[in-house]
């Protein structure tokens, strides 16, 4: 494993190897020296991302896809040994990270298909009315051209789908920027083995070398000089609503506004209408007893709110999710510091007024370090409206159970909740009719709407919708996953009476990649 | 005429009416009492919006579109008593606004087509594998759905279609937004024409009333109210860069961060290669005496730079260049404070280093105030690309033309350019193939690239791009002109495992608007 920067495709020299990278199951350092990135690092990395920025943005459909082909190849060859490095230095269980790197490789292999299938440029053609009165209509052509660099944030809780050759480097990848990554600390070694992985498509399939680089550092000063680096065109990061309002603000800095795309999580509030409760309270509780507790409730769609109104059959939803939670064994936490954080903030909302725990986890790993106790507390909801703190995400296997009296109440429990990437209903059909201005006012609340579900596992699809009304993400109109994740790095670029023969494959004539295009206000893949 | 301002589609008493307009080819006030609004009347309009949203966002298609025809059927009942006014309050001729009310309704009734036709919701469903190992594959279904109420600031070169019922408000009254208009301080009775029609269009297809408002001002306050109001959720402006990023620097202070789309305009670059010149010099010339001047160079799309290359021919296009603006008459500016920051600036551009007028209009209409000189500056590479102050668009007919050496000087020039709306390339097919570099080197500066045309004259279409980098505007992945203005104002929101009778139409399997979707990743209108 090497711990060096890589910067255009290269590790580069230089520097003292002075970052470790921890095992937060065991608190001891794991094998590998990193090197903190210099500021020259950044500057290298961006200036050799504009210049590859040239060649890569026009470069052939189908080179881009072999390239995207080619890195999920070479993470597949790492196979093992990068589960089981991802699995030390995260603490997820290694069938969790299998299925990660699946997840990887195929958000990889997706959007080489997008992109060789071509359509996703969305060209549209209006041709030339040359004898249009009062004035003829000139020959113009569009279609989605990418933005420049594009600065990536690894995120802690996915080591691999959300980091080095994640979903954002994916997508970023294949609308034709060049990608420069930010390791996330949490996980030097992961990155670095998918970085080297993605060196090695870079040479195997002759990309220009600037198209990626990879730095680490375990303070804020790199990811600053990222994101205010002039040749930067759109940063991506997903985390706490801190680091990402951090971000926002810091790029608010620069003299050219760009795009920055944050994504700050929710509490996903799970909904349960009356009849639901009635009719399947003890599968509803076991049911959420599992996705609250799941990857040690790490998720940015971990359902931290479940909104009941009062009954008899509530109590033995509220019985059995506390018998459920009991048995749920401690798992290690991402880091330290995400443990500790997790600790402080789910015992002290119990200190909040009205705020009761109701179910905890009995089953603590002793032997292990940065164990998280999987908890649920209850509030009743004249409480939980008056109090802000309540509404706030505590990232890790928590929910707080909010009870109204009536619908009327539960309205008002939703009207102060704020933006969201999941809102689920549980609800029998009778109830969805018949509550419809209250499902109306979940849907302006929120990017995914799920009934009779649970909002953790959020499939890799083009109908996907990853991101949802401030604070869930700073931009709702766009989304972090699925196929349009790649609509956040391109931009519209018309040509008007355009010569044949100079304009893009996608825009000529003939349609030489037979995409569908809008031609004339008819969508086809004629000419 | 009433000059109260409008609330919810209705006239608000109260206020002194204490803002007058005025005539900048007479100087002198035109007829109506117009109020200033209060912060008061700003917070009614947004919390009417909010509550007349949660009708109009699922409002069915037709209806939206029945809503757009009746504000282009009101406007155009008005006809001649809006164009008349229009042009007396802007210094625009009557033809030129005869012109554009046909746009302006045009722009109305293309968004009413493209609503009642539906596709443009993007709608996407993935439909479920219940099979699918290790873990079943849910149904999940999206569409665009707007995002909420839209302030509209009134540009004042476009008194009708980039005002109270333009482009702005046309796409974000089609996405399904309220919108709130602060009418430019240019032209509050033409303003206030067009939006009586409105509230007549609002009464006539029994809308929800909060879906507009408009209110006037001359000052800065009321628009910055609008701005930070807690339930704006988009802003869209077309005017000078200083006013543009100043309302970006003023969303900034938000808590909840929303999409602010400026228009800055741009100098539009005109590339004059060797051949071009050298066949076609005179014809070139008159071309571009005309485009400088048309509507008084207050276009944003005006061609405010001409980069050429030495050469015998090219005096030649100097010389007809300069007779012919020497016969380009006068015009009237929009307002004394546009016209006399345009004799500032394009008489202290020629004391820059090495700038030399060499055109100038030499018919002058003594009798009317506010009139605008036609002038155009010389200044070679070397010296153009030293001074930044020469890149900065002067707002008027003024256009700088400048000399490289060569090909290798010309690209020098090109790259110390910023982001712009439009490029124009004046070549033969040789000389694109020639010079294929220097294409590229283009396209990444702008939004619109033209082949041997002129970039005033925006074409309403399906494929128009009015945006270009920065700092043409502030976001170049939106349009503000054509069809594709209304995703300016839309969210993606995903449902999963949805019940069918409560899908929108949209996402409904029996696809009842007959629209094209994206079914398990094939475009078809079928189910």
């Amino acid at each position: 494993m090497n711990g060096r920067n890589i910067v255009a495709s290269e590790f580069v020299a230089g520097n003292e190897a002075n970052l470790r990278a921890i095992n937060p199951a065991t608190g001891l350092l794991l094998d590998g020296d990193f090197v903190k990135a210099s500021e020259t690092a950044v500057n290298d990395a961006l200036m050799a991302a504009t210049i590859a920025f040239k060649n890569y943005r026009v470069l052939h459909k189908d080179k881009k896809a072999a390239f995207l082909n080619a890195i999920a190849d070479e993470i597949t060859n790492i196979g093992e040994v990068l589960v089981s490095r991802a699995s030390a230095e995260s603490g997820l269980p290694l069938a969790r990270l299998q299925g990660e790197l699946g997840r990887t490789t195929g958000q990889l292999r997706l959007f080489a298909n997008l992109v060789a299938e071509g359509s996703w440029v969305d060209a549209v053609i209006d041709t030339a009315m040359p004898e249009r009165q009062p004035l003829p209509r000139p020959d113009i052509r569009k279609m989605l051209v990418p933005i420049g660099p594009v600065v990536v944030f690894g995120a802690s809780n996915f080591p691999l789908a959300f980091s080095v050759a994640g979903g954002d480097t994916a997508s970023a990848l294949a609308s034709g920027c060049p990608v420069i990554v930010k390791a996330h600390p949490a996980h030097y070694g992961t990155s670095a083995l998918v970085g080297e992985a993605i060196v090695k498509a870079v040479e195997k399939t002759g990309m220009p070398k600037g198209v990626f680089s990879l730095l680490f550092d375990d303070g804020y000063s790199i990811g600053s000089a990222l994101v205010l680096h002039p040749q930067t065109k759109a940063v991506t990061f997903t985390g706490s609503y801190h680091g990402g309002m951090a971000l926002v603000k810091l790029a608010q800095e620069r003299k050219q506004p760009i795009p920055v795309f944050v994504e700050m999580g929710s509490i996903n509030p799970i909904v349960l209408l009356p009849n639901a409760i009635k009719n399947k309270a003890e599968e509803l509780a076991k049911k959420y007893a599992a996705s609250i507790t799941l990857g040690a409730g790490q998720f940015c769609t971990n359902p931290g709110l479940m909104l009941a109104i009062s009954s008899a059959e509530l109590e033995t939803f509220k019985q059995v999710l506390t018998d459920e939670i009991s048995k749920v064994p401690s798992a290690t936490m991402l880091t330290e510091g995400i443990a500790k954080n997790y600790a402080k903030l789910s015992t002290e909302i119990t200190a909040e007024d009205g705020v009761e725990l109701i179910a905890a986890s009995a089953v603590k790993n002793e032997s292990l370090q940065n164990q998280s106790e999987a908890r649920i507390a209850y509030v009743d909801a004249a409480k939980f409206i008056q109090n802000p703190k309540l509404h706030e995400e505590i990232f890790g296997p928590y929910s707080l159970l909010v009870v109204s009296k009536d619908i009327a109440e539960l309205k008002k429990v939703i009207a102060v909740l704020e933006g969201q990437l999941t809102v689920t209903i549980m609800a029998d059909s009778n109830e969805l009719q018949q509550y419809q201005s209250l499902v109306h006012q979940l849907t302006d609340k929120t990017g995914r709407i799920i009934l009779n579900g649970v909002p953790t596992g959020v499939e890799v699809c083009a109908a996907m919708q990853h991101g949802g009304p401030f604070p869930a993400t700073n931009d709702s109109r766009f989304t972090s996953v699925g196929s349009s994740a790649i609509y956040r790095f391109v931009r519209p670029l018309a040509y008007q009476d355009w010569e044949q023969e100079l304009l893009p494959d996608e825009l000529k004539d003939d349609n030489p990649f037979g995409i569908f295009r809008m031609v004339n206000q008819l969508l086809t893949k004629d000419i």
